[in-house]
């Protein structure tokens, strides 16, 4: 039994109110910490509470198995000495310009720092951003390495292969009258819908329009950067830069169906050149699996796919994934920008993607593209054909020729049984 | 705006409540799938739901940004032609041995097959488990094949390099009385605690006592299959196999920090060579990045504990995670070996794992366990040496000398400037 226990009398509260007392108020872009105010979603004192949700995304659920289990007191607050951030990121005047920035917090990771007054008058603030240093080894570098495509310097890539990177990972913290205006839709809709067609998640994503923020249950980013992180914001200084979206089957397993793997190995190999060059390099990975369709729904297409009359083909690569999820893709970009934005990005000078849903973002985002940079035909596997001249049809970024209907037709992949 | 409105004069219900009408009956651990009943996690029509919570784990977010931006019809169905399993599993007797799984649907991938009347009615019931084929190709495995350690048959592992395997995505499908034992707390507390430790997600978890099931939003399992998935279920066939907790910064990225990318690896060559012995092998990967932990957190104790005075230790290694987390761990491989139920398992012969926790938890589950294979020397990154002897001396399996304590004041990982 619990060591921690639930406290089964105590009185259940199924939304809270609006009009306690002791909750921080948050003005989102403001352009100050002070103005601004913590972001505060502890589950330990609910009066301080001025967000939607809490902390650690989908990791929250383990939280509560935790102290379900008896192992974690609900009470415990994080000691965050020595944690802050390797490298200062911004502030940058992105970070208070209007709907910039509406689905992360910039003052995320320094709140040990601007925050202290709040966390020593008893406020549990934590962090929704951590940067630190690491060294990343990828076969695929030391095999560049080897073929003498990249040349080991010592400072952003060592002998041994190992490139030294800043990175940082970022829970998502959306500000709902942000999000909902990128995507073309009243708050009042979103908060409704989600809550919905999440089969009633939150509900207070409709009881407390007062409370502005939402710390939603899903995987957040993770960045890399090659390179001085505070050149990501002088667009004088050459920015490479990949936006990733998670693809376990391809990024871990190297599933040949797909380019994921190879396409991101391919952007950090730019991005350490652009840093030997120097200039700086960005990967931005997304946990957006299956185009945020979920492993199941994209292995459900997969089988779709194959088996379909005719088989694998370009022509009908995206119709597949319409008739199982209803959509093509649930990525939505639009909120991709954010992270650059944060970053103090203004331009990226190679943009390593074809995506032009992507692009089009970050252009609209109002950060500057130079080139574009597609991925080599040769590391393309081969089953990926049908995928690559699929999406070349449909508007990604090419500088070859475009697929015609009939080439879509006659790109075909591997059926189930070979 | 939105091309499928949401029907703002609706009345929103902020919880369910029971007694409703044409939900069916969810009898867990029946032995046949009429007794059991299919898991109606809609959001289309309502009254058919007879669980908490929805499909797709966290993705269920996007799914409602993508209605709220007017792209996806709410009243979508999938059209599952030709999604069915490539490969059929089960069922087997551990489907129905009391408390054998409660974290899975072992029905959940054959949906349109055994549910097929219950679809013709009307219900929108959708696959929990994804089953495809796919061919993998590791930087890894190609460099074992060139170094002679491993040979291409041309049925597990082609000439090229890729493994032959089938593989399945399970979406996480939790029987709330059954988890609450695992965890040694009764059902209401592990719901109060679900509700409140989550900021209040789900209020149904505390009102519909009478819904057993919840879709949690978190991330689910992917297993991978070397050689033929029937195989897994006679203990007369040897099984290699490996239980792989995700750690994005070392799968994808090859952080040097950690061990997690050289043991998956390791673990997918020992399965490769298993099957090519006449045996399978299997690896079972879990999204529980960074213990369960989430990656911020991850990252945070990272920098304490390169900073912390005397550096980073062995000795100090867990101490750290437990300031910043308030528990070492949050994986709880409790739930962890349903998995291997679903999948018929009987006897792991070689498990590729030190982990003491995942071996209790299996061997607790009623699975043998022959042989357990660690991860060679020489595969051990520079900076992972700290976490290695950390875990040797906390108890994980190793079959050379448990390092002393003073082994682990010594040994000592990069700071965050090297």
């Amino acid at each position: 039994m619990s060591s921690h226990p639930a406290a089964p009398s105590r009185h259940i509260r199924l939304t809270s109110h609006s009009g306690g007392f002791g909750a921080l108020p948050i003005r989102w872009g403001a352009a100050t910490p002070a103005e601004r105010g913590p972001v505060v979603g502890t589950t330990t004192t609910r009066a301080h509470r001025n967000v939607i949700g809490t902390h650690s995304g989908s990791y929250s659920v383990y939280r509560a198995l935790a102290v379900a289990a008896g192992a974690l007191d609900p009470r415990h607050k994080a000691d965050l000495t020595n944690t802050a951030p390797t490298d200062a990121i911004g502030p940058y005047p992105q970070w208070s310009e209007p709907g910039k920035i509406v689905s992360l917090d910039p003052w995320g990771a320094t709140v040990s720092q601007v925050f202290a007054g709040e966390m020593a008058a008893g406020y549990d603030i934590r962090p929704t951003i951590a940067v630190t240093k690491a060294h990343v080894i990828l076969p695929e570098v030391i095999e560049a390495l080897q073929k003498g495509r990249l040349k080991a310097d010592g400072r952003f890539l060592t002998a041994s292969g190992a490139a030294v990177v800043t990175k940082a990972a970022i829970e998502p913290v959306w500000w709902l009258p942000g999000v909902a205006q990128r995507f073309g839709c009243s708050e009042a809709d979103l908060r409704r819908v989600l809550f919905e067609e999440t089969g009633g998640m939150y509900p207070e994503l409709v009881t407390r329009s007062d409370l502005e923020v939402f710390l939603p249950p899903i995987g957040g980013q993770t960045i890399y950067i090659f390179g001085n992180p505070a050149d990501l914001a002088n667009p004088d200084v050459e920015l490479t830069a990949r936006v990733h979206d998670e693809c376990n089957g391809s990024d871990v397993f190297g599933s040949d169906i797909c380019t994921c793997r190879p396409y991101l190995t391919h952007g950090i190999e730019e991005c350490i050149q652009g840093a030997q060059r120097g200039g700086v390099g960005l990967i931005a990975y997304s946990r957006k699996e299956g185009r945020a369709l979920g492993e199941v729904t994209k292995f459900l297409v997969y089988n779709a796919r194959k088996r379909q009359t005719g088989g694998d083909t370009a022509a009908q690569y995206f119709a597949r994934t319409e008739c199982v999820a209803g959509v093509q893709d649930m990525r939505f970009q639009e909120l991709m920008p954010d992270v650059l934005h944060w970053l103090g990005v203004r331009k990226i000078h190679r943009l390593v993607s074809m995506s032009n849903m992507k692009y089009d973002a970050i252009t609209g985002s109002g950060i500057a593209v130079g080139e574009r940079i597609n991925i080599p035909d040769e590391l393309i596997p081969e089953d990926a054909r049908v995928e690559m001249d699929a999406k070349m049809a449909a508007g990604y970024f090419t500088p070859g020729a475009v697929p015609t209907a009939e080439d879509l037709r006659n790109t075909k992949g591997r059926g189930l049984d070979a």
